[in-house]
C-alpha cells in the first residue's frame, strides 16, 4: 500500500538527517573521528555494573527487577536523585522526579505535553540536534533564544502569533553545552528566567553534561535559581531540569530523569504510562546501586581523562588552526565548537576532510533551527586519544587551509 | 505558574484512569485480586537471565552492552525475531523488524505516525485499555470494528469525515485478547483485511499473547494472511505486527518489536531516534541470549501453569456464577471476560466486592472506547493459585448474587 498517503503530516516531515547518514560512513577504521558525541566505553564502570546486575537478580529482588513496575520510576533511584539535586541547590522530593529512558525521552514527552502544531519553541542558535529532532515531531516553529539580548518581549509574542501559535517554552543546555561546550553565565540564566516570567512559559534545562565539570566551581542550575526566586518552593517554579546517567555511568541502560513541580511530573507520568508503561525496572535498580556505590569515584575518573583530552585538543587547535578560525574553551563536557571564516562551509569541508584527510567532525548547520551556521563545526574530544588528537587536529588544519584558499579564490 | 494554561490540548485530555487509581488501593494483602494482567514472577527465567547479563558483561561485549546503539535495535535479536516470525508464516528480513521498549511503545509510535487530531481509529468494543491510552495522546475519534458485520464500508468513511478526519487504521488483538481472552477466527481476520483493503488503511495486529496458546493449533496471524495475499511479499502488506517479550520472558527488561514493510519500519526508526534514541542495548543483548537458549522450554512451562489456572477458573465459574452470567472460554492468554445481566454495573460490583468480599477485578467499561460495557468485567488468572481461584471466584459469586438482587429490587 502507499504508506505515505496514510502517515500523518508530522511523520512526513521527519527525515533521516543527512549528517547522520554521512556519519554512518565513518565506521571505517582509518578515519580519525571527532564526530560522535558519545562517552568513552573504556571508562564505563563495568565491574560495578556487573556486580549490581548480579545483586538485583539474587534472592527476592529478582522478581521485582524482572516485573512490570510503576511509571514514576524505582523509588530508591528517585530518592538518590533527590539527594543529588540537593547538592546542586535544588530542594525537591521524590514526587518531583520522574525516571525516563534517557533524557532524550524527556524531550519527546515535553514536546508532547507542550507543543501543538505551530506553537513556538525558543532555542539557542546552535542547540542540541536531538532536541530539535524530538520537538520536530510535534511540528513547532522555532524562535531564537539569545541570552542577554535586548530584544523586546512583545516581539516573541508577535512572532509566535504570526507562526500560528503561542510561545510554549525556552530550551537550553546551560552546562558545557552540546554542541558548543559553553557554560551559560549566571546573569544569562537569570535573564532566561526573566524572559520566561514575562512570557509566562516553561524553561527546559537540559543538564545532560552537568557532572562533567573540569574547571571552576560551576554555576547554579536554572531550576535552583527558579526555586530561590520562589521562596524555596519548587511547586511554584517553571523550570524542568532534565538529567541523565548516560554521560556518567552508561548510556546502554537508557536511564535519565526529569525534576519539576509535582503537577508537571504527574502529567508526565500519565504520558509515560501511555507511551511505554515504565523504564526498564532492572536497569533502574542497577543504576540506583551503581550510583550509590561508585558515582563520586566514577566522576573523578571521567573528569581526569576528559579534561586532559580537552587540554590536548585546545593545545592542538592553538598549534594547527590558521588565522581567522575561532573556537570555544569549554569548562566541561565533550565538545569544542569551531567557527570558520565566513564563506567556508563546514559540510564541504567535511566531505573534503573525509576524502582526502581521513578525519571527521560534525558540520554546525544541523544544530541551527534556522539552517544558519554553515561556517561552524563541532569537535568531540571524549573518545580521542592524545595521538588521535595531535594527528587529527593537524590534518584538520591542513584541510582547512586548503579549503580557505579555495574559498578565497 | 499555571501549568494547565501552557499544556497543549492533547495532554489536558489525558487523565489518570479511575480504574487504575482504584486498583492502586488493592495492594492490601488480604484482597484476592484477579485485576492485574501481569505475568507470574515465579515463572520468570531468572537463572537464564542472570547468566545472560553475566555473559554480555564479560570480555569485549561489555563495551557494546553499555554503550549507545542504533535505533533499529540489536541485530542478532532482530535476526532471532525473523526466525520466530517464519514459524508463524511471516516471511521477513531484519529490515522489517524494529526493536522497541515493549510493545506498548509501538502503539505510541503508531499513534504518532498515523493519527492527526480527529482522525479515526477502528477498535473492537472492548479493546486493550493501554492501546486506547497510547492513541488518546494523539486525539483520535474511535469507530467500532465488529468483525464479520455487514456494515457498509462507506459508513466508516462517512463517520470519520463527520468526526473531522480520515480512518487511519484498524487495531485488534486477534490472539487471546486482552481483555476478553477470545481468539479471532480465520474468517474474521480475512474480514479485517478485506475491510482494510477497501478503506485503504493499515492494520495493527497486537500479538502480545501470541505464544501463550493452551489449546489447538492456533490461527495464522493477520500479517501472515496479508503476506499470502500479496504473493509472499511483505513489502506490499498493510499490516503491522506488534510482538513482546513481556509475557514470555520478563516485562522488566522492556523489550518488544514490530514487524512491517520496510518503508514503515524506516519511518518508525526515525520516530524512535527522535523519541528515545534506542531501547536498552544490554537488555536487547540479554533477551537475544535468553530467547535463543530457553524460549521453547520457557513457553512450555508457562503453558502448563497458566492453562491449569485457566481450567481451574473456568471450573470455579461454572460452579459459582448465578444464572444469567456468561463468560469466555479462552484458548490462551491471561483473561476471562464476564458478561453480567443487563443492569448490573461492574464498577459498582467492584466497590462492593472490595469492601465486603475482599476480592478485585477490572470493570469492563474502561475497555470500551464509547463508554459502554458497564455490565462486563475482566478476570485474570495468570497470578492466581488454585486456592485463590476457588475461594475468590466463590466470593465473586456471592457478591454478584447480592448485587443482582439489589439490581432487581
Amino acid at each position: 500500500m502507499d504508506w505515505d498517503q496514510v502517515f500523518a503530516t508530522r511523520a512526513n516531515r521527519m527525515k533521516a538527517s543527512e549528517i547522520r547518514e554521512l556519519l554512518k560512513l565513518l565506521e571505517q577504521p582509518d578515519i580519525i573521528s571527532f564526530a560522535g558525541g558519545i562517552p568513552d566505553a573504556a571508562l564505563f564502570p563495568t565491574e560495578a555494573v556487573t556486580a549490581a546486575y548480579a545483586k538485583v537478580l539474587s534472592g527476592d529482588q529478582a522478581s521485582t527487577a524482572l516485573q512490570y513496575s510503576v511509571s514514576e520510576g524505582y523509588r530508591p533511584l528517585r530518592d538518590w536523585i533527590v539527594g543529588e539535586m540537593k547538592t546542586l541547590g535544588i530542594d525537591c522530593r521524590a514526587e518531583n522526579v520522574l525516571i525516563t529512558s534517557g533524557s532524550q525521552q524527556v524531550l519527546d514527552y515535553l514536546g508532547k505535553i507542550f507543543l501543538s502544531p505551530k506553537d513556538t519553541a525558543l532555542v539557542t542558535w546552535p542547540t542540541y540536534l536531538g532536541a530539535l529532532g524530538a520537538f520536530n515531531a510535534y511540528e513547532p516553529a522555532y524562535d531564537r533564544l539569545t541570552p542577554m539580548s535586548n530584544r523586546e518581549t512583545s516581539t516573541y509574542h508577535d512572532a509566535a502569533s504570526k507562526a500560528g501559535g503561542r510561545v510554549k517554552f525556552a530550551y537550553c543546555v546551560p552546562e558545557y553545552s552540546n554542541p558548543t561546550g559553553e557554560t551559560m553565565p549566571l546573569a544569562a540564566r537569570e535573564w532566561v528566567l526573566d524572559l520566561a516570567d514575562e512570557l509566562d512559559i516553561a524553561v527546559i534545562e537540559d543538564a545532560a553534561y552537568q557532572s562533567l565539570r573540569y574547571d571552576g566551581e560551576g554555576v547554579a542550575p536554572i531550576l535552583a535559581l527558579d526555586i530561590a526566586r520562589n521562596g524555596g518552593d519548587i511547586e511554584k517554579t517553571r523550570t524542568l531540569y532534565c538529567g541523565s546517567f548516560s554521560k556518567t555511568l552508561a548510556p546502554g541502560l537508557r536511564v535519565g530523569w526529569v525534576v519539576a513541580a509535582e503537577s508537571v511530573i504527574r502529567k508526565l507520568v500519565l504520558v509515560k504510562q501511555a507511551a511505554d508503561l515504565h523504564s526498564s525496572t532492572i536497569n533502574q535498580m542497577v543504576i540506583a546501586e551503581v550510583a550509590a556505590n561508585v558515582m563520586d569515584r566514577q566522576i573523578e575518573r571521567l573528569r581526569a581523562t576528559y579534561s586532559a583530552r580537552r587540554d590536548r585538543m585546545l593545545a592542538a587547535l592553538e598549534r594547527s588552526m590558521p588565522a581567522g578560525v575561532a573556537w570555544t574553551r569549554p569548562l566541561g563536557g565533550m565538545f569544542v565548537w569551531v567557527t570558520l571564516p565566513e564563506g567556508v562551509d563546514g559540510a564541504e569541508l567535511l566531505a573534503a576532510a573525509i576524502r582526502d584527510f581521513r578525519i571527521a567532525f560534525v558540520p554546525g548547520k544541523a544544530f541551527h533551527a534556522d539552517g544558519s551556521g554553515a561556517n561552524t563545526l563541532r569537535l568531540s574530544f571524549s573518545c580521542a586519544s592524545f595521538e588521535m588528537i595531535d594527528e587529527g587536529i593537524g590534518r584538520l588544519g591542513d584541510a582547512l587551509r586548503r579549503e580557505m584558499i579555495k574559498a578565497a579564490a
